[in-house]
């Protein structure tokens, strides 16, 4: 999710009045094509002109889908509203770039506002996806560069589609599955992130991984906050709306496909969410794991040293210097005294690392 | 919000008899404007009489909108009560300052209080809006300093202004739509704060970083509770009121989008919370982290040196004043004796230095 | 919550017949108040016989209110559910002394139980309050010694007082609006506790901090368990009765006026319990940058003794006795042989205090 | 909760025919009783034969009673299914001894599994008991040794009780009540095992805490999850159930009694849940704390000792070998040399245990 | 939970027309057997044809069973769909493998997909289980090598079976008890899985636990999500279908007796959920009880021997050398000086190693 679009996206808007549009200050123009089909045949229109779709939607035959790649003038926006009589409140919504998904009811037609999740770097960019469903017409307006709509002009192009054989409901439908289809590369590519993340605390725990997790768990949560609204608009679709023609019985079984699809799609973020949960404990314990090691391992030379330091320390006291009393430090004048000591001191740092050994302080491979 | 305000606002009433009005305490006077606007004109009326806002009402013809920056006094209160017909826990509501989102239905009119959320010092304040529609007036107190209501004023002087088309029902929109839009500025600088707290984190880890961090999230915790009574209050709305007349069926698309505009807030104050409870798990890190780099130094420090200390003690010892036998430390009598037992010494010392580096125990730069 | 008395009161019942009322066993009577007041006049009866109490009821002129400030006694209870026709689980519940908050419907009666929540010692005990509301009458009864319903007979003896010129449903519903405003009062005193404990944790972290502030929150999970209940009575009585003329329309406003009360003090604990929850991380981050620090002071000490250790262990091997070799130590013969030793010393213990200086390790203030 | 068993006795059915009954495995047989009742008698009748319950019921005169205490045999249940009608998958949940609480609707009678919670060892048993209420006559099954239904028996043979007053339906709420009664002395025992282990925690922090407090929280959490099934049913009896003579409206009162019972129990299991909770961060802290104060006492020895030694390292170089010089270690050659360096030593010692004391890294008292 | 599978499963349709069916992968081709059967006799069909099975059917005179073991081929679901009139996407849901349990009501038949889990190395995979429930007829498609169904088929071949009285309606349930009866040995596996996990921990705790623990989570949280639609499908069948015909009410109790089940598996899940997140805490304390030990031990031998080494370090000074003063060093010239410092220094080693003792940090077995 671009958060920081969001962010200012609606900040842009604070203190207009509602339903005012922007300015353009974008400089890609947007790209427009419109098609007209019908069971039989399939036709692209001139979009220059808005005009000859009215024409083609007044006809009441075959279904005429203008589609919009980018984000559109504001005139052009305008005409469109005066045109098919759109609410301003529905063009604001189709400009301001960072809706949530939502399903608004107009008397006259459907509008919904879909984010399509791309993969940017390391994280999911969302692009708005906004549709309006009339009577024998469809309007999608997809802010983005890449256009995901040439499937369905390929399908149209086939005498034998089923788009063909259905009426503007279908395209409605074909293009919310579109949009929904977009998930899986997405979630693949997130899923393959997170292995790697997993991998790499086990070999290298110590290297910048928290903000990593961090970044997983904030793309997690954000494509989160945005299914659950998609979700809604799909059990919105099944429950029916106001306006029934619009939506024909037929296309139900679809529907609940869909949120099927969306469903499944929500259980597969929930178990990434388990893994990426169970991230943070095993790089804590990892990350912990590492510095015992290390201290335990130091801490072990320094206590195989102290008590030969201390036999050092013995024979280098000065009592030997004492040449009336034969207690004072006789092992210093015996013939072996010095081989002796020395062969002591082995003997106790061979039986300390054994000990050591034998309780698993060293040498072993304990990890998490 | 105000913590304090709230605890003793409410605590003030204790013992009072329900919707008895508190003696006035403060000492800067309400600001009062009264405008009264229809389709092709809009004018100010003298603000010092409620009579004349009486007469404009009774006529039924435009809008009359009565807005009180600051407390009003108690008997301001009690003249609004009389001639508006108030029931006395609303103008206790008013006085109260601390209330929660909500909206009561009375049979003549539709009561609502908000919070207009301000950034203070570092942390936000919530100022009371209270909302009273009726019959063609709009009453509309704000119990702060600063007026967010010019920008509908300004509005208004537009002849064009959408404000002028519409009835009351319009300009109790507008203004909720004005308190909501506090918002977004509000979150963009908490988001700041937020962003900076995290930037500090990493770079200075130890300095006072939890009470902030536990700050932020009481704050956050703070907007939220105040914007859920808020969507419920819009939610009232779109579901509809039981004096239906009120409020016009052209009115709900607008109630749509604030509501939308509410969600996609509670939204962002999601993904700051997820922020903000990653930052504890950044701060324990990073501090551990810290405090594991020192301790992990100190500890090489000591490790490198106990053993080089055991030969030293070694050569301490006082074996060699036994001249009689050749194993007493024939070493101190060796002509190169001493350097040989300095470039030993020298020798394990780098020998060490290279095993800790090899294994990454020093010079090396893992963070988190 | 006095934790204890809520086990065993309902453990004392164990095994006996449902409806049965337990044997006296407090050695306090309770005092018996009885007043009967209309709009004009007020007048207290003699409590001794609660046959007056019937007769006044039975003219159907007024407002009959029976307090009583203690446990009644058993004979006390039969009497009054054998002239008002009380269902026998009523009377236990009276008797029961540890309900939670709930409202009873019967056929000719509302019965409502309340906990007045008063801090004792450095805990919160609640004190069960009984209300019934019956055609023209009340009967409350409070279990504990202090009287809280005082300041409602001072407003019954005001002539112009609202209690009067209202029915037995205002009287029912002040008395739960005094309930509920004994919690604020109790809030402050827990909040002062809290800001004591934070204020603690701080300065002195060690001093048994976790088990006052497990016991905070425990307070804390207490009142919000009676909260809840409280506010869904308060709801039950919003959405309505089955007995309906019991609750005059009239009382709506009011009702929901105590219904914002008890979700304001719900969001007061909410904070609290925020406050609360950031102890324990506060608390813990204390003791362990306080053991911190001192590990690190101690270890610093021996770090920098270590190596200087090391220094005069060099000069006490004993390679100077070889006077015949001009690599034998030759420093020990040095002119000026020990002090320059003793300054190489203090310059590498100097150097060593910089460095440790520079990287922050020791005399600087970071906590938290 | 007997864990094993649940799991055991579910999976020995698994490939079984739905409704097929197990082969009697137990070799205790099962007691049984038989009571029969009307307002003014009372009188058991020869359990031997079902045919004279059959007799008893078809009279539609008084209550008959049938209590089976233990596992009936596979031939007792079939017949008892055969007289009464009683679907196989009734009859199958009478024998899986590990049904969660529920309540089954048949055409002519109610059937309703409770579990019974007994203390045993350390840990919570259930035992089923399944309810049948059928028009006339009351089937319990208490699948246990210990008979907890006495009780009910000594009051059916006193004239006065309230159960020969009423209906079947008053039986069946007996019944139950009875059930509900026995987990507040259970309550009261694990209370008791908690507030143990509290104690425990903070004399004797060490000694195996965790595990205890892990099965102290699953017995809990079992209990919790008996619990709520257990307030459903009650809650669906409150509800009303589509074969509404068998419940009178009389009983309805003493319904809504039970529900209080279960919620306050669940009340009571939230408390010690949070105590239960609190136990395991008063461990740790207490584990913690324990070990710091052994690694702080014995680092603060060594660091007393540390320099200690440096100063002795010192007067052991070999430097005051060198007679010629002045400056080679004169304090050897001094008088009082060596009590002023052991004078130093101690005052040096002195001084960091002062140091220390001050600070109050020893000798002091601080824990959790 | 074959994750992998899931993933690549529903990825390979995107892009694909709604409904389209994959070409066949798989090289193994399915099982398939067609039962007839009525009250008095049962007989095989040759299910080369499904021509034979929908005359079987359309007799309306028992009730036909298709079973198909593996996953049927492309051509077969297209004949399959032809004949008896299923909806593309139900064929679709068929071959996906990777469904969500559900119920999909369709104008002449009902269609659910079940999980059916199974313990594969060390954890659960899930094969998809289709079904579906015609007017007189049941098909049956299990994605996966074992069969499951025999006993069905056993059961059948009994002519006083159950299964041969009722209708196809009592099939349907039989098949779905039998999925859910896979579930209990499953869990048995899980839970010494889960035991044995435990057991380890507690004797051998550092040996890559914390993988371990996280996977037990994971596949308890799958399986989790996969009960959870399970339930609600058997929800939604007791709650009726909207083809009320095929569902007999006859069927009421053992649906509710299927719901009672998966009810039970929840609760036994829940419990592990409570073992498994208890087993990161003992992990977690496991591993911090014997890195503590370790640490412990080897700072006591440190402690020890510090003190002894600065008792060498004083007799180690050169002071003795000053002949001229009775002060220096007289010990060293003592007769039995050297026997008694020993017997110092052993002195001084037994109390502090008592000390040690009695405060417990040595030689005590605490843990945990």
């Amino acid at each position: 999710m671009s958060f920081e679009n969001r962010r200012v996206g609606t900040a842009d808007r604070v203190g207009m009045a509602p339903g005012a549009l922007l300015e353009d200050t974008h400089s890609v123009p947007a790209q427009i094509e419109l098609i007209h089909y019908r069971e039989h045949d399939s036709s692209a229109i001139d979009p220059a002109s808005l005009q000859a779709m009215q024409t083609a939607i007044a006809a009441h035959d075959g279904v005429t889908w203008l589609h919009v790649q980018g984000l559109p003038s504001k005139a052009f926006l305008e005409e469109m509203g005066a045109r098919f009589g759109l609410h301003p409140l529905l063009l604001e919504d189709i400009q301001s770039r960072d809706q949530r998904p939502k399903l608004d009811e107009y008397v006259e037609h459907l509008f919904a506002v879909f984010s399509v999740p791309r993969w940017q770097g390391d994280g999911a960019v969302l692009e708005q996806f906004s549709l309006l469903l009339g009577d024998g017409y469809v309007i999608s307006i997809h802010d983005a560069q890449s256009d995901i709509t040439d499937i369905l002009r390929a399908r149209l192009a086939q005498s034998s589609s089923r788009l063909r054989q259905h009426g503007a409901d279908y395209l409605f439908y074909s293009l919310i599955d579109l949009i929904i289809d977009q998930i899986y590369p997405l979630l693949e590519t997130f899923g393959g992130t997170v292995d790697e993340l997993e991998e790499r605390l086990v070999t290298n725990p110590g290297h910048r991984a928290l903000p990593d997790i961090q970044s997983a768990k904030r793309t997690l949560n954000q494509l989160r906050r945005q299914l659950w609204p998609t979700r809604e608009v799909i059990s919105h679709l099944i429950r029916g709306v106001s306006n029934e023609p619009l939506l024909e019985a037929g296309l139900r079984p679809y529907l609940n496909d869909l949120y099927d699809h969306t469903v499944s799609v929500m259980d597969m973020l929930e178990t990434y969410r388990d893994t990426v949960t169970g991230l943070i404990d095993i790089h804590l314990s990892s990350v912990s794991n590492r510095l015992n090691e290390i201290m335990r391992t130091l801490t072990v030379i320094s206590t195989l040293f102290i008590p030969l330091t201390f036999v050092t320390g013995i024979y280098g006291m000065n009592f030997g210097n004492n040449a009336d009393s034969p207690f004072a430090m006789p092992e210093l004048r015996w013939y072996f005294g010095y081989p002796l000591i020395l062969s002591v001191m082995v003997a106790v740092a061979l039986g300390m690392i054994l000990f050591f050994k034998r309780r698993g302080w060293i040498f072993s491979r304990d990890r998490f």
